[in-house]
């Protein structure tokens, strides 16, 4: 089984290009699965419903502890004995180092070792479409604002600048695509790296 | 403000020992406040149902986490900024590692790295009330059995003795009590201990 994922902040158009590698992929023939975090358990989800509506501050330390919970939960049920031949991520680990890490301040070591203790497999590629923030969010303008977009383009900006540090020590596995331009452009970009795996 | 925790396997008496210590503190003119985990919080509760009754087997990481979770919520929403004189708990992070750590074979070190990322403050006095498993057991047989206590024998014979390793660890915080002596008794020994802390 072969992990894809795909990360950035919010406005990127991860899940369209999810989609349309996932389209392609079945129409090759291979076995897919689309996975998002937190959620896809039973279990997930209720962390879900807890980090997106939560009725009073949630702590840094309790999200980040919520949102390995809930990746841990995931691995044991839909990667390990998986029969995918693919499975793809709107967003995994990468994810907490960028949000909670550099974009919250949180300890990376501590992060590193919530990733080691759940045993978390390293992906085969990680497509990182980079936008700048304000654009990102004019992109996003007419959907609602859920808690963790709330906490404004500071915030934002930390997570671009987290995420672009993490592609720099992850030169291999990590590649950075520009994501203004068009759809269908973007969509041949990314087919072009991941049939170099298959 | 003074902390002080309960700890031990089920049937050792532990929530009626808290009520009457409770009680004696409040009568002595103590503001006081007894929290139980996980729970104690909106986070906190809406973590424990997801420990009690999730539809799948959870992984011991995911139960980690969600239990350290909670954990940060309370330390951020009852701890800091707490008007209370003596907090109780009705178990505290001695329990993560005699059950997630002793009893479920996870790592020690991946523990403390989260009593430290948590930021647990260390309490003034744990009591350890300690018992046979066999006879605690027998104590609890009209109780309803959660999701934990339906783990066996053999595990919560692996939690007591991580609760006395941890004894032994911190021989002056950790109090050893023999849970099997009457109510009353035991009680007037843990106000003895407590009040060389007051």
């Amino acid at each position: 089984m072969k992990i894809i994922t795909f990360e950035g902040i919010e406005g990127v158009g991860k899940s369209t290009q999810i989609q349309l590698l996932n389209n392609y992929l079945n129409e090759k023939g291979y076995k897919t699965e689309i996975l998002r975090e937190p959620g896809s358990t039973a279990t997930g989800e209720q962390i879900r419903e807890i980090l997106l509506n939560t009725p009073i501050d949630l702590s840094s330390e309790s999200e980040l502890l919520l949102m390995f919970a809930a990746r841990a939960q995931l691995i044991k049920e839909k990667l390990l004995d998986s029969d995918k031949d693919i499975v793809l991520f709107d967003r995994f680990y990468d994810a907490s180092v960028a949000y909670q890490g550099y974009g919250r301040g949180l300890s990376l070591e501590a992060i590193f070792n919530l990733i080691e203790l759940t045993n978390c497999p390293i992906p085969n590629i990680t497509f990182l479409l980079d936008i700048d923030v304000e654009e990102g969010f004019r992109r996003k303008s007419n959907d609602l604002k859920d808690r963790i977009e709330s906490a404004g383009n500071d915030f934002f900006e930390r997570v671009r600048n987290g995420y672009i540090e993490i592609s720099k020590k992850n030169k291999e596995r990590v590649k950075v695509l520009d994501a203004t331009i068009k759809i269908e452009e973007l969509h041949n970009e990314i087919i072009n790296i991941t049939n170099k795996i298959l």
